[in-house]
Formats: structure tokens, C-alpha cells, sequence
């Protein structure tokens, strides 16, 4: 178990079900048993997931006796993408070499290089 | 193990000495030798790091026989920032609502409102 919390919010992102919840958390709060519904999966799997999205601070659980909501919680969120950001100008890099070397394969297949000017 | 690449990225995101490792290798590629440096940690454990952060393609390492640097491969950070970025409006709107409470508490502690005009 990751002891910082930076390391417990990307741990509990590490999930396609527990991200499918948070998408749908998105669009409103639910119950448990409605938010299980879309899933091919028991209650206590989907309780159990629940429960680190919920350790991760990412979910809140309404206090109403009966059907206790689900609801997002996205500041976690925040910090993760902050640390992400550091690495932009890299990925943006990559994009630009990748960018350059198409340009590059282009111009070489076309047959001849065109003059702008007569 | 996450199967789904997104899963992959997100979990090897999620321990403060692979992040700490993608840090150091934003400021340029390095040996592994060089990279454990810092860390009090034996160098099999750094080398089992670096193993999970090459499963998710977030480092490469060079081709040179005698010492194989690493260095940072960006790409797989931007899925994960597009993921985390559709979660923004949430995070902001949780903000502003701290931010007007926090004024509204503020005026509350002023000794009478002021009028703006006569």
C-alpha cells in the first residue's frame, strides 16, 4: 500500500473499473447498487473498489441513513495532474520530433521540390 | 499487474522513488549507477524500479554495450494527463467554492458592512 498521498492517487487511478467509476461519478452521485450496474462484477468487488477510491479521497459517501451516495471528489486529481505538467514540455518534444521526421519522409516521396517563386 | 496501458502508466506512477527516478531523468539521461546515487536503496531494487518504469515505456534504455543509460520516454504521461485534465472543472469548482466561503467568513468577521455608496 503507498504511504504518500500522491502515490495512493495514481495507485487508485491504476484501475479501469475504478476509473469507469469516477467517469461516472462524473456525470452525478449514485448509489452503490446503481453504480454497480453497468459492471459484470459482484457488490463486494465493486465495494472493494469503492473502498481505495474512497481511502484516496477521490469519493465521498453521503451520511443518509439508507442509500448512502457516491459522489466525485477531484482534488486528489489536482495534485496528480500538477506533477504530470512538470513532464509536458517533454511529451510536446516528442510530438515535435515525430512532427519534423513525418515532414521529412513527406517531402522526400513527393517528386520534385516545388519553387515558390518562377 | 494493470493490463490496459493507461492502468500500466498510473501504477507506475504510484511510488515516490519511480517518480523521484523520472525526475532526475527530466534533467537528462544518466547511468543507473549514477541514478541509485541518491537513493538508499541496493541496486537491485533500483533495477527492479526501472524495470516496471520500462514496462510502461515512461524510460528506454540506450544501446551502448558498457553502460546503458536511461532516459525519460514522456509519451505515455500525456494519456494520463488527458485522462486526469476531463476531471479539471471538478477540482476548480470544488476551489471556488472554498475561495467563497472563505471570503463570506471573512466579511462575517468584519466589525459592520460598509456601504459602496452613501
Amino acid at each position: 500500500m503507498p504511504s504518500d498521498p500522491l502515490s495512493t492517487t495514481f495507485a487508485a487511478l491504476a484501475d479501469p473499473t475504478r476509473r469507469a467509476i469516477l467517469a461516472r461519478l462524473a456525470l452525478g452521485e449514485t448509489s452503490v447498487t446503481e453504480l454497480a450496474e453497468p459492471f459484470d462484477m459482484s457488490l463486494p468487488a465493486i465495494s472493494k473498489h469503492l473502498k481505495v477510491l474512497q481511502r484516496a479521497g477521490l469519493i465521498a459517501r453521503g451520511r443518509e441513513a439508507q442509500w448512502r451516495p457516491c459522489r466525485l471528489e477531484a482534488a486528489p486529481l489536482q495534485d496528480a495532474a500538477d506533477w504530470i505538467e512538470h513532464y509536458r514540455r517533454f511529451w510536446e518534444e516528442s510530438l515535435d520530433r515525430l512532427d519534423a521526421y513525418l515532414k521529412e519522409v513527406q517531402a522526400a516521396k513527393k517528386p520534385g521540390p516545388k519553387k515558390s517563386r518562377r
